[in-house]
């Protein structure tokens, strides 16, 4: 039980990222398909402004893949914003299936993890995996609004203004997807939501050392296991907690909200939001197996499943980690 | 494109239900497993009501199908609070991996298609698909608190206070699930929030008019089509839309909805939520089939895909709705 070996070619077909002026200035920034320099998108509210960014990243997606929506079966897709709003209206223009999903942060993994499944299994010829985030939406909706001006803790982290979507389906690909895992909800009693890192690394952990266990693996397998977005606090946790679980990780462990801006940047402990994983799956790491500078990767997506209303009532934080592995072989 | 066969013996291994005074009170308030008379079931808040509920239900369904955790490969679950922490929540005990949806009142039709599809892969032994709502967490979050004792529209429904539970595994079954299909949005201009079924209505006509053009079957060849949870409102509405499309359902057509409260229950259009279908399918559908008072159903589970942030931004209201096929042969 928990690893599920996948048992035919399944890959990606086609990635696309699009993110916001912040963005656009961190390292992931020359693998976007498109950034807006105000995060806009030319829309008149925050909310427009991520579903507008949404569409656009599907829509290139497609290009790039020389898809129209005839060839696409179903959209697994979510984001942070209460009801999925961001997925639903942004994909809304496609005549296409539409599965929502909430996993907070991990979003991009389940979806990812489902459309390998869905396709795998032959159910789906092709599925996109699409998650989102926008910073102005995230904080007024967990927190202030931006024109407060809230002073941010250290172990705080930036939500990214970012959608990332890649499209999975048969046949050769750069990247296949071999195995995912769907992860258990942990929960290890961090009540502080300016702490997510925290709250998510308990998962994270919990998923590695199942993994690792099962499959007898070794992280000298991998050539890197990409959490996202535990940020630096979180990925330091990851680390401390596998250790105690017999497990180093070493080196090749990152994290996409610590790599996703520089640290001149400015966010404190990192990115996060479910397209910061995301535009890290499509903008970076595709690119990586593309250039064959890597062969073979773990993607850890974690989320945190509280909202505003359980952290108000005194709720602690459950964390959730799916795993999906890359690889350039099938 | 559109209707997935399944492949193998699909079915629904247990089910379970709870719901609070009022559910016990309605017609299907006999095939609960529990319901609680104050709606709090022991819990300090209605959030954490909702919690338990989602809690004991998945308990119940275990215990009745005879199952402990390690027999459950995975949770589909979802429900209607923001960030769906009902769900997360509640399921949060159980040593099972989670897999969180958004599908609005579609989630349990969701559920129940992804948990079909990935038993029917292989890829799960059994999963579990579950959905809930609570009608005082939903009026607090969507309109105003109770308290404030608000003035109901003719068209407005009642949310269900109210959790099911259905554990989808190979081998024989009373209930198969032989074809399942994802649903596309459709949004049709609706802004009235207090009239879902009028949003919603579209998604159904546009799920069942592909579905029989597809397939070639008739509305005749089944013992009832199930919408959940149009009301009275939009259950008038997709027949009207259906028949728009010429395709005429007949008097085989029914809503969860509109059959979980008697006429007296004053709940104007009918129920809503995602606990409305998911009680539905668990303490009525299911019986059906084992009585064999059903030997053929379709259930089309319709969720609404806004939020109160897009209503009051102005934004009309998107639909959706799964299709879930029923059968007493596999």
């Amino acid at each position: 039980m928990g690893v599920i070996k996948l048992k035919n070619n399944v890959g990606i077909c086609a990635v696309a990222s699009v993110g916001g002026k912040k963005e656009h200035d961190g390292p992931f920034g020359c693998g976007l398909d498109e950034f807006c320099g105000d995060d806009k998108f030319g829309q008149k509210t925050f909310e427009l402004s991520e579903a507008e960014m949404t569409k656009r990243c599907f829509s290139h997606a497609m290009r790039k893949g020389g898809f129209t929506e005839r060839d696409i079966d179903a959209i697994f897709a979510g984001d942070l914003m209460n009801q999925c709003t961001a997925s639903s209206y942004g994909l809304l223009p496609f005549d296409i299936p539409y599965i929502g999903l909430f996993g907070a942060c991990s979003t991009m993994a389940e979806a990812l993890m489902l459309s390998a499944l869905t396709v795998d299994g032959g159910y789906f010829r092709r599925a996109a995996a699409t998650a989102c985030s926008h910073n102005a939406t995230a904080e007024r909706q967990f927190r202030t609004p931006v024109e407060y001006g809230g002073q941010r803790t250290p172990t705080a982290q930036w939500t990214v203004t970012g959608s990332g979507c890649a499209i999975v389906g048969r046949g050769d690909s750069p990247v296949y997807i071999t195995e995912v895992m769907p992860g258990v909800s942990v929960d290890f009693g961090v009540k502080d939501a300016a702490n997510m890192g925290a709250a998510m690394a308990p998962a994270a952990a919990d998923t590695l050392l199942r993994y690792f266990e099962e499959t007898g693996a070794s992280p000298y397998d991998f050539d890197a296991i990409l959490t996202g977005d535990l940020g630096r606090e979180g990925l330091a946790l990851v680390s401390e907690l596998c250790e105690q679980g017999g497990l180093r990780l070493g080196r090749r462990c990152g994290d996409f909200g610590v790599m996703i801006f520089r640290p001149d940047q400015d966010v404190h402990s990192g990115g996060s939001g479910c397209g910061c994983s995301a535009v890290g799956v499509a903008a970076y790491l595709y690119d990586e197996f593309c250039k064959k500078r890597m062969k073979n990767a773990l993607f850890v997506g974690t989320g945190a499943l509280m909202s505003p209303m359980s952290v108000a009532q005194g709720q602690s934080i459950p964390g959730i980690a799916h795993l999906v592995r890359f690889s350039s072989g099938s």
